[in-house]
């Protein structure tokens, strides 16, 4: 077994240093609970103004459902995503990739790589888009996406994501099978693992979200920052920030419902609908104020 | 004028980087709003364990009440602070926190640099200690606390707390006197500066706080995760940390409460004493079933 070279940190490290080589401005995590770097605001704003856009930014995912109690090496409820943000869409996505790899000690020759064709949509945000799920080793590390599609609007300037998910590329790189391994801090005195970091918030959490939480509490909260929003929208201001905020706040309710398989198939559906719907009007209401013909 | 040294992302790198070689543990952080890095998990519960701790991160502020529309160059509702929490106390904090300044370098000998003995208190996690704020040339950039207490719990282990304000500090290094004229990325083609990607966020945000929040729905919220977050500490399952969560969203809807000046004193005072007794309760269960004696 080699020796690893990138603690989790250093590999935050290269990739923030790699991609503001390549122009991008490294930004600041997200201050609200939210699945998917997708949702950051300086994703969905971006994505719908017509100016260019270079950024990337470490965000904290949560995912209720996937929460294991520990016990599963390879699934957590709350994890790390790496995301990257161009428009225009450089020509060569997949050899800038692949260059990232190689910068963070990846063997991009000796190693099975491959890019899978894969179709890719969150329906509360209206996103979707072509392009590929790229596998390491039979292990997807990263989504690519083209996106056509933001806030249910169509028409949108062409912008490419790569959302890479830094656990597994770190798993990899230090040559290990059970996430709370992944060595976070090899400087200090005792080496820092995973475990040390987020043991406790995984069992209590995956306890909290499967068991203990609060159907009728998630519920109303889920609705009432939906009508937050709604009011909000509808108001003659400009606070198309704080609608989205709120519907953030609804759509991490959502999730925790989802995660009580308490939603029946026609309620769930409804819910997106419902989250999809407000989701369009900001976006609509962002670009007539905000996006210039 | 001489040129500038180093962006705001190159700041935020070389604090980590100077840090990480400390033995500090780089976290990322926290996806819930908060006023302050001192609300992070990794500082509540850090400080209410025995062992030694040391970690860095930067942490989003949210303090509606410092929202100006844009129009203060000095003030913002969302901000940024870089946290370094450690101990056991090192001997040679002022000496540390020096060498840290020449790291992102602040020419520490021709600039007026003050440490002022500050008691610093933050009532609603029961949280204080004594220390001293730092003032450059007239203006307060860090705070350095050695705390005493923590979640209201008088006998925790001494531990120290260095806050930096991280855009005042970059102002310095950029020698300018608007917060949003700071140059955030200067590898991109056109310099991007904070107004890039703040101005519009900074004036809807304020927007909201001061005048369209809602106080019924913000009084709502705020009562019902203070009610969850009590149900769930009386459960006698470990559950300190979403327990705590829902005390940060609590205590962010009371800041936003605070920001519209509709609550008495006497409303002011018993809220926080209500918050204060349950993050009291949190940090004592904690202790109770996670702290060995």
């Amino acid at each position: 077994m080699k020796k690893f070279k990138y603690s989790f940190y250093e590999i935050i490290q290269k990739l923030q240093n790699f991609w503001y080589k390549k122009k991008c401005t490294i930004m600041q995590p997200l201050d609200i609970s939210i699945g998917a770097g997708t949702f950051h605001h300086h994703t969905f704003f971006n994505i719908l103004k017509r100016e260019p856009i270079h950024i990337a930014y470490v965000q904290p995912s949560r995912r209720p459902s996937d929460g294991r109690y520990t016990k599963n090496p390879n699934r957590l409820q709350h994890y790390y995503q790496f995301q990257v943000i161009i428009k225009p869409i450089p020509k060569n996505v997949q050899k800038l990739f692949l260059s990232s790899l190689k910068n963070i000690g990846i063997d991009i020759y000796n190693n099975d790589i491959r890019f899978l064709e894969d179709n890719w949509e969150n329906p509360t945000i209206g996103a979707s888009g072509l392009g590929w799920e790229i596998w390491l080793n039979g292990v997807e590390i990263t989504q690519i996406t083209y996106f056509q599609q933001m806030g249910g609007i169509n028409n949108i300037q062409p912008a490419i994501e790569i959302t890479y998910g830094l656990e597994r590329i770190a798993m990899h790189i230090q040559n290990i099978n059970n996430i709370y391994n992944i060595i976070w801090n090899k400087k200090s005195e005792k080496k820092i693992q995973y475990s040390d970091i987020f043991l406790l918030h995984e069992k209590e959490n995956s306890l909290y979200n499967f068991e203990h939480s609060n159907i009728i509490f998630l519920l109303k909260l889920f609705k009432m920052h939906i009508e937050e929003a709604k009011r909000l929208i509808n108001l003659s201001k400009s606070l198309s920030i704080p609608a989205y905020e709120q519907m953030l706040y609804s759509i991490h309710y959502f999730n925790l419902l989802d995660c009580k398989k308490t939603l029946s198939t026609t309620e769930r559906t409804n819910y997106i609908l419902c989250i999809r719907k407000i989701i369009k009007k900001i976006a609509e209401k962002y670009i007539n104020i905000n996006v210039k013909e």
